[in-house]
């Protein structure tokens, strides 16, 4: 492929890649604006079934695994070779758009169906996947998809989950046809595959921003959530002289822009939000009492996170005391970085520097499926620009020729592990 | 009254003042802590009847007005002399204290009755007064009972208005008895006022801290009322770069914090307080896209309200430039401030020295019916401590002897105006 890509056809299956996509996107198009495809609901069920159905006739072999995850196989001739997932998810957010996970789903099924019909059976297996769910939007429970495959997460963690209607995420696994009693708990876990890639929008605007049409992503960052209570003394707006006051919005708007600045000044990748901000019983004519924020920190270097959380945290406190004022922080979450892995990543570059693709390394700041392999075999990302950062909306963009690019690059590295230079290497 | 002031009886009225306030607070009594007293409800009308008896009692005449002011009248000897009238408001707020005006109320009630009882017939008029309305708690409209008397409200501002339950206001002053189709648009409206004094708890903590007794109030704060919506763009906590947001909340946190700067690099007796502030569509994970705050700023004087406005909304511009984001102001209420009676202050504060009573100047921070009268009548205000300047709640105290110091001081003024040195003075 190096020195004789077979273009025309590569461009074909381009073309019917973006088809592809816009023929998902009609799975579960909400009369609201977007696309609706929620955990085991019907447009969910539906999409993965049509989707079994375009890998058979790709040529692959292709069905669900036991919670709902599909797989199509385009199967390798060494079987000593341990297979190279491709793959994202096919669940959405409500009313979200049609390239967040779909894209990836589609662009790895039409990247094996290229190759299976150019290139023929591989040394190395190669497979992708669909997987049921990664955005938590129908039950509060993340990446229920790759956290069974990897054996992070099993059916035990679903008990006791229901949906906004009072469906439990085990009914509904069962009326979309789905054995919850498995013998095992981890009843999709797998041990074989040896690398995972995926492809994915980058739901922010830093390609865009920077005229780079691929991303290579070199860790997905850690994260750490808080919520910082600070309670004041609600008092009479006219009658309480300023330096009488225990005011606590006055002083979360000193925490608030702290952080802030505290985060630029440490540079990038940190980014440290204030997302939401409560004034407890906040009316125009009463100093605020109490206000509760949320604290969201992440970079791609868990020891930067934990300084920079408690440098801050001190700062509030100063802030607290120097005020006379009460703070209380809860932790919610406290998720490591996971890194990429360098060879994958070096193979996305080079097939990039092939067809003369600019790209640049970049964290992913959102969490994505390969967060879960990252700890257990190879894992990297392939990032296509979005529009003005848009994402889980209808406005949610990426331009066809831009999504291409991302394919071909995708076909590019996936030809490497299955028949090119990468086909024999031991993962 | 300076050479031998008939101290055991006054301290006799200082008593059954006290057993009064108590007494009053019975009328509405709130299963839910505190006292309701809303305006034409119930115990309301209670309280404004029983109020009338017990003037009578004590040798006022007293009645209901056309809109429900109930007066107590000790009529003088020269009826060349304008009355001068004293008292506040009845009504209180849902679940509010219960010397709020009650206790300007119950005090100008002893004073009358103690006057009367000692000194007999007075040269000049003095008159109490009972107002129906000042909170606005039922209706949403404040200081009906004030604003009838002073001209500044006629019936036809109440038409259209209803309480949460939908009854209007016409309506609840018909089930109260009054008569809402007065011939006149201005019922209660009076134009022989000589002077109005009014005593309230200070609603504020300045006297306790400074361990005063008495507060003179100088004037009565002008006010403004904004609110601020600053717009961003929303944006992925993870995936938005710090240099790259346009973060609403970032920018309302600097101008809350620069608000509370100005304020107290402007000094008392200025006042600027962001009572709420809300995320629009706030969540942990997202780069907020639009905050919007209320402020409220207060000064005794109108120029320095104008001057702290002006100066502040430019820096807020100057910030939303620098962040490039979107920013508009609406300004809800513009309210002049209203000077006391420098003539009637100085008694106040002579009645101070002659028993001794610590006083210190202040502004009051809270609209009271003075702010009314004010614009029409020589007028002045008495304050005595409020806990922890705690009100509007079932919390609201001052401490008995601290409510007999103030008693004694509003006698002592209106003995003055009445009787002595100020008795023949032309208002």
């Amino acid at each position: 492929m190096q020195q004789h890509p077979q273009e025309e056809i590569l461009a074909q299956y381009g073309e019917r890649m973006l088809l592809a996509l816009d023929w998902l996107s009609t799975f579960g198009s909400d009369p609201e604006g977007g696309v609706t495809r929620l955990l085991y609901a019907e447009p969910w069920l539906k999409a993965q079934l049509a989707l079994i159905d375009n890998m058979q006739s790709m040529g692959l072999k292709a069905d669900f695994d036991e919670i709902g995850n599909v797989y199509g196989k385009l199967q390798g001739s060494n079987p000593a070779l341990k297979p190279v997932l491709t793959g994202s998810h096919i669940d959405t957010v409500k009313n979200g758009g049609k390239y967040d996970g779909a894209y990836g789903v589609i662009a790895s099924m039409m990247a094996l169906g290229y190759l299976k019909a150019v290139y023929g059976t591989p040394k190395r297996t190669l497979e992708m996947v669909s997987f049921c769910e990664e955005e938590g939007s129908r039950f509060p429970l993340a990446y229920w998809g790759s956290g069974h495959v990897t054996g992070v997460l099993s059916l035990a963690e679903g008990v006791g989950l229901a949906d906004p209607e009072g469906v439990t995420l085990l009914e509904a696994m069962e009326q979309a046809g789905f054995e919850t009693s498995q013998s095992g708990q981890y009843p999709a876990k797998r041990d074989d595959i040896g690398a995972y890639i995926e492809i994915h929008i980058e739901q922010g605007a830093v390609l865009e921003f920077k005229e780079k049409q691929i991303g290579v992503v070199t860790a997905i960052v850690g994260q750490i959530r808080m919520t910082v209570v600070v309670t004041g003394t609600p008092n009479h707006a006219g009658t309480t002289p300023m330096t009488m006051r225990k005011d606590a919005l006055a002083a979360a708007a000193e925490m608030v822009a702290l952080t802030e600045q505290m985060a630029l000044t440490e540079g990038e990748p940190m980014v440290a939000t204030v997302g939401r901000l409560e004034v407890k019983r906040g009316t125009s004519n009463v100093v605020p009492g109490e206000v509760e924020f949320t604290l969201d920190i992440r970079h791609t270097d868990e020891r930067k996170i934990e300084a920079f959380r408690a440098d801050l945290l001190a700062k509030f406190m100063e802030i607290a005391v120097r005020r006379d004022l009460h703070i209380e922080m809860v932790e919610h979450l406290n998720a490591l970085p996971v890194a990429m892995d360098s060879g994958i990543s070096a193979e996305i570059e080079a097939a990039c520097d092939f067809y003369g693709y600019e790209h640049i390394r970049m964290p992913s700041g959102a969490g994505h499926d390969a967060q879960l392999f990252g700890p257990i075999c190879p894992s990297a990302m392939i990032f296509v620009p979005s529009r003005a950062g848009i994402s889980h909306s209808p406005k949610e963009f990426t331009k066809p020729d831009e999504l291409v690019v991302g394919f071909q690059t995708l076909v590019h590295v996936l030809y490497q592990y299955g028949y090119g230079g990468k086909a024999d290497e031991t993962l």
